[in-house]
Parts: C-alpha cells; sequence; structure tokens
C-alpha cells in the first residue's frame, strides 16, 4: 500500500465516520483544505519531514531541511492560489541533540517566513528516534484553485524548469562526503541548489486564482501530478515531451551522463514547480512569470506523453 | 536543556529572526495561538504523539492514541476559552505496517472528532522509525484566555479530580501484559481509563470565555502549570493541599500503595483538566461544571503549597 492508496483509506474511514460534509469546507484530497475566512477563504496545509526520509542525514545541512519545509508548505498554498499567513511547527527531536543544530533549522524556516511572507505563531516539541519537522501552514485566498477543475479545451501549462531539484539530489548523492560543494562542476551546484533551496511559486497565486481552472504543485514529480490531475478532473491530458521546459544545468548533466533529461523531468519530485490548466486565450497571461504551456486537456481519462499513455512514476514517501 | 527551555530557546531566535509581532495574533508561549477570523479568533494549536514516548509501545490499543491526541489538542483549544472546529492529521508510519493498526488509530481520532465537535479535513502521511501522530487543530473562540491574566484576589481554581491519568499509566506499566484490564481492581480500572480516555473539558470553553482572568490546561501536571501560570501573570499562586479534589480511585490506589495521591495530583501529567482563574464573586458559575477553588493569586512570583515554595515537577516530554 503506497502513500496516496493509504491516504484514500483513510480519507474514505473519515468519510463513513465523519457525518455529512460542511458546506463550504474543502477537505481531504487536495493540495490544501479550505474553510470560509473574513470574506474569502483560509487555506490549510500540513507537510512533514523526516531524518533520513526527506534529507541525507547528516550531510543536508539543517538550514536547507527548514527552508525545504517551509517551501513545501508555501507551494501547496500557491497550489490552490492563496498566500501564506502564519505556521506552526511541530518538532521530534533525538534525545541528546545538540540545540544548535536546532538553531540551524530554525534559521532555515525563519529566511523561508521571510521569502514567503508567513510567521511562525507557535508549535510543541517531543522527543523521537529521528529528527522530525511537521509544519502547518495557514494561508489565505479569494478563490480556490482546486485539482478538479480542468476542461476539455484547456491548455495544461507548467510554471518553469522541470527535474532540477531530483537531479540535483542525485548529484548531492554522488558527492564525496569529504569534499565541498564548490568542488562540483556548475551545472552539479546549480542542481544541487535547485534541491537545497527549491522556490515555491508564490509569484503565480494570483494569476492561478485569476485564470488557471485546475492546479497541482509539483511536489511528487510531473507524471505523478499529471495522473492526479486527470483523476481528479475525469478528463484526459495529452503532453508533448518536446515542450518540456529544461534547464541548462539538467541538459548538461543529461549530456554527462549520457542519457536523456526526460527521466528527471518527468518523475523526479521536489522541485516545487506548479502544473495547472486554463484556457488557451489566457495561456499569455502567465508568460511574464516563466510558465509555458506543455500540453491540451482532452476529455477521457489518463495521461499521454506524445500520444502514448504515461502512468505516474514520481516520488512516493513510502515506497 | 529540557521541553520548555528548547521553546523558549525557539521562540526567542524567531523573535530575532521574524520582525515586528502582528496586531491581534496571539504568538508563542500560550496554549494556542491566535488570529482575527470572522469578527471573533481562531484559534491554532498542535500536539505531536510518538511511540513509547506518548504511548505504551505495542500496549496502548491504537484506538485510545488516537483519543488522547484528539483530547490534548481540543484542551488547548478549550484551555483558551475557544470550541475545537477543523483538524489536519500528519503521520510517519513505519515501513511495512499494517493498515489495519491504522484504520484503529482513525477510529479513535473519530470518536474524538464526534465527542469535541472537529472535523479531520487534511493531513499528509510520510514513512517513519516510530509511529508519530501529529494533530494540528483550529477552533473558533470570542474571547482569548491567556495564561498570564490572573490578578492579586482572584481565585485559584481546577476543573475537576486530579492525578488519575497518571495513577492510570502506573496501574497500565504494572498490569502483567498477559493479563486483561478486567483483571483490575475497580479503582485500577477506573484510572487506567483516565489515563486511556481523558476528556478534555471543552464543557468549560464558554464559561471561561466570560469569566475567567487566566486558564491553561494541566497536560504537564498541577505544579508545573501553576508555575506557567505564576511565571506569565508575574504573580504568586498560594494553593492549599486539602482542597485539591482527588476522586475516591485515586484515594483507593493511595491506600493500596501506602502512599499519599498528593503526588499523583501535584505532579502527575496527561489528565487534562483546566486550570483557572477568576474573581472570588465568580467561582461559583464555575461550581455546576464541578469546578472548585483550590487557592489565591497574590502579589509576588512563584507558587506555594501550604505555604512552602512549590517547584514545578510535571512531566516534561525531553527528559
Amino acid at each position: 500500500m503506497d502513500e496516496f492508496e493509504l491516504i484514500d483509506r483513510l480519507a474514505g474511514r473519515l468519510k463513513e465516520m465523519g457525518g455529512s460534509p460542511i458546506s463550504g469546507v474543502v477537505g481531504i484530497g487536495d493540495d490544501c483544505a479550505a474553510i470560509p475566512h473574513e470574506g474569502g477563504l483560509m487555506l490549510l496545509t500540513c507537510d512533514i519531514a523526516v531524518e533520513g526520509r526527506h534529507w541525507l542525514s547528516g550531510r543536508t545541512p539543517l538550514e536547507d531541511v527548514g527552508w525545504r519545509v517551509a517551501t513545501a508548505n508555501a507551494s501547496d498554498i500557491a497550489a490552490c492560489g492563496g498566500s501564506p499567513a502564519y505556521a506552526l511547527v511541530s518538532l521530534g527531536v533525538p534525545q541528546g541533540w545538540d540545540p544548535v543544530l536546532l538553531d540551524s533549522l530554525y534559521q532555515g524556516l525563519a529566511e523561508g517566513a521571510s521569502q514567503y511572507g508567513f510567521q511562525i505563531i507557535g508549535g510543541n516539541v517531543s522527543t523521537a528516534q529521528e529528527l522530525i519537522v511537521d509544519l502547518f501552514m495557514v494561508g489565505t485566498a479569494n478563490r480556490f484553485v482546486s485539482r478538479s477543475g480542468a476542461r476539455p479545451g484547456d491548455v495544461v501549462m507548467v510554471s518553469g524548469p522541470l527535474g532540477d531539484a531530483a537531479a540535483g539530489l542525485e548529484v548531492l548523492k554522488e558527492l564525496d562526503p569529504m569534499k565541498p560543494m564548490e568542488s562540483l562542476p556548475p551545472y552539479g551546484a546549480a542542481l544541487a541548489n535547485g534541491w537545497l533551496r527549491p522556490k515555491a511559486r508564490c509569484d503565480m497565486a494570483a494569476a492561478l486564482a485569476k485564470h488557471a481552472t485546475a492546479a497541482i504543485d509539483i511536489s511528487d514529480g510531473l507524471s505523478s501530478e499529471l495522473n492526479h490531475l486527470a483523476k481528479a478532473g475525469e478528463i484526459h491530458l495529452a503532453v508533448e515531451s518536446a515542450r518540456l521546459p529544461l534547464s541548462p544545468a539538467l541538459k548538461a548533466f543529461a549530456q554527462h551522463k549520457q542519457t536523456s533529461p526526460l527521466d528527471w523531468a518527468l518523475h523526479g519530485g521536489d522541485g516545487y514547480q506548479l502544473l495547472f490548466t486554463c484556457p488557451p486565450d489566457q495561456q499569455t497571461l502567465f508568460a511574464p512569470l516563466g510558465a509555458i504551456p506543455i500540453g491540451q486537456v482532452k476529455s477521457g481519462t489518463g495521461v499521454s506523453l506524445d500520444g502514448r499513455e504515461l502512468p505516474p512514476g514520481g516520488w512516493n514517501h513510502l515506497e
């Protein structure tokens, strides 16, 4: 049973036990939940990061761990068309840990708070076997951009280059632990930075709220998120591989590896670009933000790449 | 460095880095954070529970784990004078776990949701070395009852019998794992139930919001919470041991152990009664809910029991 099956199972159990849904409330199954707030919406999300699972234990600087957790949450808020506002942080800390290391973690969280415009207003601490950082983020939005609104005729868009973070993690894993980051070639350093310091696309949230019909963040890889979007919207997504935006660094890395960059671009997670759909006449409104069209929404089900079925192949936190 | 020192340190770091506080927002240092919402307040809190730390690994039924996490969060909301409304749940799950066990956990959470009137609207899942349940709860309130409002002349109150849960945990630890709960004497079963199924005092929240000057929930033990309240309010709390409410079950257990029940009542955690202060002429308003006076608020600092200093001696999650 993978992460998504587990979430489906738990959502089903809660639905059985929880009675009728509340009017105006968006529940389990999207990047955020939403409740009515001050004439608009309040978005709620949480993302847990576990040592050795979401970062390289002893090798990933804790500043970057803090940044990445802030980014993962801010990205969920942005994908729903909202702006981060507040956060609570839950920590599980191994006994005997040096508090100075936690200062580093908090430094990264504070940098994320400053970048994305939220304030950390609470939290709690327990001991645990490994370091655990669970951030709960609250955002605000005027309109909820869900996963399910794509319509046949819409354009499929991504907000920027794909696969850099996943390739960067590979670079970091291959880097001799005794050597500094500076020993990496320029493309390696750029990709590593793409994993250590991904950016949530909060700059796109307002445009999404105005013009997007559906959106999701690419935390688990494009192929995985395309399938989520197709399933939620009960539509078919036809994507062209030649259109996928690739960074010069990813191309250089792929050339060095004598392989295609497409595997990272299609299946690599952790990059936090956004995948969304909009009517064709509105796609140019996203161009100044770096977003480009990669395909079409059609009637039907599932996802195709260059006319062939594209199953989900992305990152699954329980694999 | 204990849990409270760690939270102070982290709060200090965030203050250094986070800029000026936002008007109308209550931040780190109380049972909940609060933000303006629909003409009133939204309360935000989170409580993390870790296998082997917050429950007896392999011996505490997961239904009860779910209930206890729901209770811990609902109690934070009640202590601030609010009502639970929504929750998100973050899970860390060991690889290869049987999903049926998670159904049990969710059964307990759903029972808590039904009891306390909140709805679980989101969450996320990761693998971890031990089972971890982190609940984020959102509540609503008309007025924020903080830890810091007690004034000299106020009465110190508790919402009900103290120490049952802590004694119940002792009973459960001493119970032969091969024997059923039914083999316990009646007082043992009552105490064990006090630990497995504590009740958040959400029934008191409305009265607290109207009449209390300060409040805190007794999750870490009375002596610990009295000291938090004294420190936050910059006042002295003078408590009389003869007034501490003790259940017949706790008295019977203490008699069996040939010891005083006071140690559990003063220092035992996990019971989730509320400790609060109110003007003397309003104490009778709480009587129908089972709350009774245990002492006086005076000018000064610290806590005294029968005239002698009472240092914090309660449960600390990092010890």
